[in-house]
Parts: C-alpha cells; structure tokens; sequence
C-alpha cells in the first residue's frame, strides 16, 4: 500500500509539495507496547497509521493514565507534532496496543507545506477539531458520568474492537485507560460479576450479558 | 478603538478580505448575565472582545456547569463558529460575566476566507490550539488534582482578575466554574475558613490569607 493513498489530502498538493512528502516520510513497524511518541521528550511528526493500533494519553505525576484516544488504520494524528505549533501547550505520550505499521511526517516537512498551502492548513484544522472533539466528549463523560457506566462503555468498546467477548485485559489495563486506580476497577468489575454481567478470571474478562452492560451504560 | 487593531493578522489579508471583513463584522454591547452564544442553538460565529469579559462552558443535562476558559480584552473565541467545521462536535455556552463589548464575524464570512487564505488557515489553527490547550489543562486538573487545590487557584484567579481580596461571587456560581455542586464549595470554604484563609459573609467571601492559599494550590 502506498502512501499516498493514505494522505487524505494527496491531489490537493503540489507536485513540488508531493515530492518533498515522498522523499521526507518514514516508514515504520513497531511491536505491541513500544512507546511511539513520548511528548516531553520529542516532536515526532505527524502519524498515519497503516494498520494496527496506537493509544494517545496523558499522565499524571504519580503515574496514573487517562487515554485521550485511540488510532486504527488510516487514523492521523496531529498532536505527535504540536511542536509544530506555539499555542499548543500540551503533551500526549502514544504508545502502540498492537504490532503497528505507520508513516512519520517530520514536523517541519509539515510545517513548511502547512504554512504555504490554505487546503493543507485546513485540513490540518478539521484534525485538530477532530481530536479536540474527542477531549470534550471525554471530559463530559469524566465529568458527568459515573464509573460504572464508564467501565460499561470501555468493555463495550473493547468488545467492538477485538470482535470478541473473551477480552484479555487487565484491571491495571482499564484503570490506566480511564484515569482510575486498579483497586477501583476492581472493585467494579465485581460488581459487574455478582449482577451476572461479566466472568471474571485470571488475565481474561469474559462478558456474559453485553444486553445488561449496554443497559447500564446508557441508564 | 478600530476593529482592525483588534484582528492580529489583518495586514495579511488582502484588500478585498478586509474590505469584506469590515463590511460584515458586527458590533455588540452586552449586560452581565447575557447569553451570547448558545452551542445548541445557534452558529454565532468568531468573537473577538474589545472590553468586558466572558465565560465559555459546558454544561450536563443536569444543568450543572463547569467552565472551559475565560475570555478577556482582545481575546478571541474561535468556539462560537464550531458549526464552520464539519469535525467539530461539540458545543459550548458564552455569557457574558461582566458588561462586555465584542464584535462577531460571521462564520460563513470567516470560512470563505480562511479557505483561501493560508495564513488566515494558520492562525486559525493557533486559536485552536490555544483554547485546547485550556481545555488539556483543565482536564489535567480534574484527573489529578484535588478539589481543594482547584477551589484554591480559583479564588487566587478571582483576587487577579477583580484585583481585591474581598470577591462578591457566590458559593454556587464557583461550583458552575468548577463542575461541582454548592454543597461541596460551601463545605471547603467553610473548612478554609476554619484554617483562617477566608471569611465568609453574605455574598462576600473575603481573602484573609492569599499567602497559605497559594501554598494550598500548589502543595
């Protein structure tokens, strides 16, 4: 697969714009767990994944996590390279969840089209709007909902991705994705296994009754 | 005061996008209390405040609120034109926290010319990550920080913005800025009191002690 097939935005550069992406892209392959873009240490660039799947997220001091968004194939993202920009004033670490392929725009490759090209700095706009979106729709759910309908949705969410009921995560796992602690999670998915929702054993969760758990998440 | 003083890029806009801009910005005075934009309503477009100062915030089907930033003299709200961006999927309220003179373009006017213009595209882009960068910094504070550390830097805010020590606000309108209910406010407050920080009286809450505050905020 090419890249350019990849770029959303390919016939809509110039072909002095194309040939500097063709020379300037990285190619790269990662195995599940390989840190991909730490933000306190590095501009990586823009990401676009080919196939596989990466976490966006961001921690606290004391180590806890709070996933901000995932990426799956043909998914960009632009906040790998917010050094690109001075007003953003913030940093993601993205980390891959699976064996992932992806291409790197370095920063400044793009930074030099961007500035020059209205449609490319307006699709850089709509990426930007697009994980903004995201933040927002999480920080309601952080907000406004409560845990367990929280946990509900990640497990619904899970369920999707892996095209199964059998999940093999840890509470650790979830706690990290949703700025929890492990003992809470815990606690919860309990709950969920005396109210005959889920099965609980070792490194597998296995959801018995995705009817009732989708129930609790929109109550 | 000109309009064009108050535009950070005006000089590069071509003759013709300023002769539009200024034919179609729209002057407005309003009260305390107003609301100037209402997400699920309406497109108003982009703000740009001359003087006064205003509010931005979401809200739960609950109605409680919680504020996402503040805008002051020559700040400009690029949230107000959401509608502008096909991946912006959110919404968010502005009203005005004190007597407050802005001017609005129109989003339709703003679009046509940041899609031809590069550097309109750009600094839109900027505008953008600005308030997401408020938007992650707020996040940040939800996720790991305490509510008495958060009760804390707001009052410290509040003494900077009024430039007193004693604030006319009221327990309820601090927890609509903090996504919190009055209760809780109240019960800190009444703890800060007890420390010998504030003192509270009818609609006042008066700063006795900035010094062990601002150690709260940041312990």
């Amino acid at each position: 697969m090419d890249f350019e097939e990849f770029f959303p935005i390919w016939d809509k550069l110039t072909v002095p714009q194309q040939n500097t992406l063709r020379a300037r892209v990285i190619s790269r392959h990662v195995t599940r767990g390989t840190i991909v873009h730490d933000g306190n240490l590095e501009c990586t660039g823009l990401i676009i994944v080919q196939s596989g799947q990466l976490r966006a997220f961001i921690n606290s001091e004391e180590g806890r996590e709070i996933t901000i968004y995932r990426l799956f194939d043909r998914d960009i993202c632009l906040l790998s390279a917010s050094c690109m920009m001075q007003s953003m004033q913030f940093e993601v670490i993205i980390s891959a969840e699976k064996e992932t392929d992806f291409w790197i725009i370095p920063p400044y490759v793009y930074k030099g089209i961007m500035e020059e090209s209205a449609p490319v700095a307006n699709y850089t706009n709509e990426l930007m709007a697009s994980h903004f979106s995201d933040v927002m729709w999480l920080m309601e759910q952080i907000m406004w909902k409560s845990l367990d309908k929280r946990v509900a949705a990640f497990l619904l969410e899970e369920m999707t991705i892996e095209d199964t009921n059998q999940l093999k995560i840890t509470h650790e796992t979830i706690a990290n994705h949703l700025g929890s602690h492990r003992e809470v999670i815990t606690r919860m998915l309990r709950y969920f296994q005396n109210e005959g929702i889920v099965r609980l054993s070792r490194g597998t969760i296995t959801v018995l009754n995705p009817k009732k758990l989708s129930e609790l998440e929109s109550a």
